[in-house]
């Protein structure tokens, strides 16, 4: 009873009480009228957030069951597709699309940094047999985002696909699908939906379709096809997470009632928050000018490694953040701001950072960073997302 | 508020209050100490369920999922496999490894009927190209059970593999997988285990174990021998289904408090409960000798259409069976008796099935059905399932 614990990692993320409480409820059926029209409300607040015409699907997997759904729906073995890697997740594009039988190209990004877009394009110029491009919205191992609105406008005017893993950024950071031409969005629940992990989205375009149609698909499991035709009947193919998707009806509507470019600027409010307070303390951010909107990280100095600061932080402040990822394992620290949490948590979130840093022997001269922090929440949240280039 | 909802499907089941209560917690990390303790508990509880030495490896997935699972990663496309195909589930099976590229051999049985393990022994004999043999333990469409231990017996002597779909059997009738010597046993959790969908469970024999190391995995998400490598770690190989396992942990913990064998006693005794009373009814059961242990079906004589029926339980009485499936979809009606249950929700299931038949323009004579059922129930409980013979 010395604090609350509060888990400020990249997901899963807390989740309200009001999600949680009707997740409660006793079991329904989900071949009955009252889930089907649950799950037709369901698909009304996610197009809104997908920003797409068309459905989105729920799979009962984790985030990755997605991607290799999109890779072994969209592909047939032996294709040439193109993945931006600039971090673990980046890698897992090119895991799942090797390990299916396709030819990858790999545009490799110094981690911490988004890829630019004209890369993308000179790379695509080269080789004109590839006939996608894999990527991620937010790049949750180094905290970068990359410019999907950029990359999309490229991939629209060529006759190939985009596929974005939006896991850590839809309903966190804008990424309206039909509007930027992106042929493939797939999110899972335990990230900005402020879900427990255990449901996976998936959005395809109608140029994603009419490829889909004309491929036998290689998985049972994973047919979107099929999905989709059940989905036109507020069905799934298979038994759905239903108390999952229970939830995500609530999380829905609170996205609903609170409004999704509101939910946009509180996002990058907390982003320039954590990222002030971050940068005051002295310490360097993992993603120096490509921020994800939905967690931020820093690199650790020579000296202080990341699993005993984060058991500092979690024993002595009850804050849970995250190691880095891959080779930056225990050189880094990411600190989640996304899902159920507001300004306080990341005070919350800062000051245990700090308290951790000092108890691991780490000098921190400066003493106002909470404050500086609170006024970058306030400033950015005042003036909005849309006038600050990003 | 004229009744209270029950739910007697064969999955989706009612769910107790401790487990949902238990699931509203909020979230914890997946990467964690406390959740790594609790995936420890859960395998422990889980090998007792399965009778098993090997570790359960939980998978965020239905239980098509873990279906698909176990033919990618126990067979190489062009291998031979039996299919005992006596219902819609034995013809997911061959659709599965159909799509996967395996030559099906298919031994059709008769719906509501138990596979005659000679039939199993013949077509074995018949082709030794065969490599593996898939069924079912229950077969949840037909409301019928298929004698695993008899098949186990062949399929040890061969050097191949079986795999049971033990969905809607696992935690419902004994299905001790190295007692018996199942190759894969799978489940999901919205049956025996008492969840809500989206977990499935898989675990394989040691000779599965050596079949799967030589395999290079067809699929990306569901890689046993990495889930395996995770679970030594009490890890999951992705985000796993957190909510899910929180609760799996608490229901295991009721199936300890209450034990296995009672468990397996009031299964049978629910089961002779259902079919004493349906037959008091005069209706015809749908697995007239070799009933699974959590459904029970029934044959709809002509004029009386399931759908009707159903809305007529479900409206007047509050009580949601199942239709048939398939072949029978609107001939047949299936209660479920798995899960949290107990007598007088049977009490009330069959109460609702007789005023919703009568109220169909259906006849039925017998005045005293609930009085022969639960008569039934206790006769059952009391003498035990060992000393009767199915």
């Amino acid at each position: 009873m010395l604090y609350k614990n509060r888990l400020l990692t990249p997901g899963p993320t807390p989740l309200p009480e009001r999600v949680r409480l009707v997740m409660a409820g006793d079991m329904i059926h989900h071949r009955k009228p009252a889930f089907k029209a649950l799950l037709g409300r369901v698909r009304e607040g996610l197009a809104e957030i997908f920003g797409t015409a068309q459905p989105v699907l729920p799979l009962a997997a984790s985030g990755t069951g997605a991607m290799t759904a999109a890779v072994t729906n969209l592909f047939a073995p032996g294709e040439k597709v193109l993945v931006v890697e600039g971090g673990m997740f980046g890698k897992r594009w090119t895991e799942i699309a090797t390990g299916f039988g396709l030819r990858v190209t790999v545009l490799p990004v110094e981690w911490g940094f988004a890829v630019a877009p004209e890369t993308v394009a000179a790379a695509l110029d080269a080789d004109p047999e590839i006939r996608g491009v894999l990527m991620q919205l937010s790049e949750t191992s180094t905290t970068a985002q990359h410019p999907i609105e950029a990359v999309a406008a490229i991939t629209r005017k060529l006759d190939l696909l985009l596929l974005v893993d939006g896991i850590s950024g839809v309903g966190i950071t804008p990424c309206p699908m039909d509007a930027w031409g992106i042929d493939c969005l797939l999110t899972g629940s335990q990230k900005g939906l402020m879900l427990p992990p255990g449901l996976a989205l998936i959005a395809l375009s109608e140029r994603a379709w009419k490829k889909a149609e004309g491929l036998s698909c290689a998985s049972f499991y994973f047919n979107l096809c099929k999905e989709r035709e059940n989905s036109g009947k507020n069905q799934t193919a298979f038994t759905p997470a239903i108390s999952l998707i229970v939830g995500l009806a609530e999380s829905l509507e609170m996205f609903r009632e609170f409004g999704l470019e509101n939910i946009y600027r509180k996002q990058w409010a907390l982003t320039q928050m954590v990222r002030t307070g971050i940068s005051a303390l002295g310490l360097t951010l993992l993603a120096p000018k490509d921020p994800a909107w939905g967690v931020t990280g820093l690199r650790l100095p020579e000296g202080v490694a990341a699993p005993t600061l984060l058991a500092r932080a979690a024993d002595d402040y009850g804050v849970i953040m995250a190691a880095g990822q891959g080779e930056i394992k225990d050189k880094a620290i990411r600190i989640g701001h996304m899902g159920w949490v507001d300004f306080a948590d990341m005070l919350a979130g800062l000051a245990a950072l700090a308290g951790a840093f000092r108890a691991c022997g780490g000098y921190l001269g400066c003493r106002n960073y909470l404050e500086q922090a609170e006024v970058a929440y306030h400033e950015a949240l005042t003036r909005g997302y849309k006038r600050i280039p990003s």
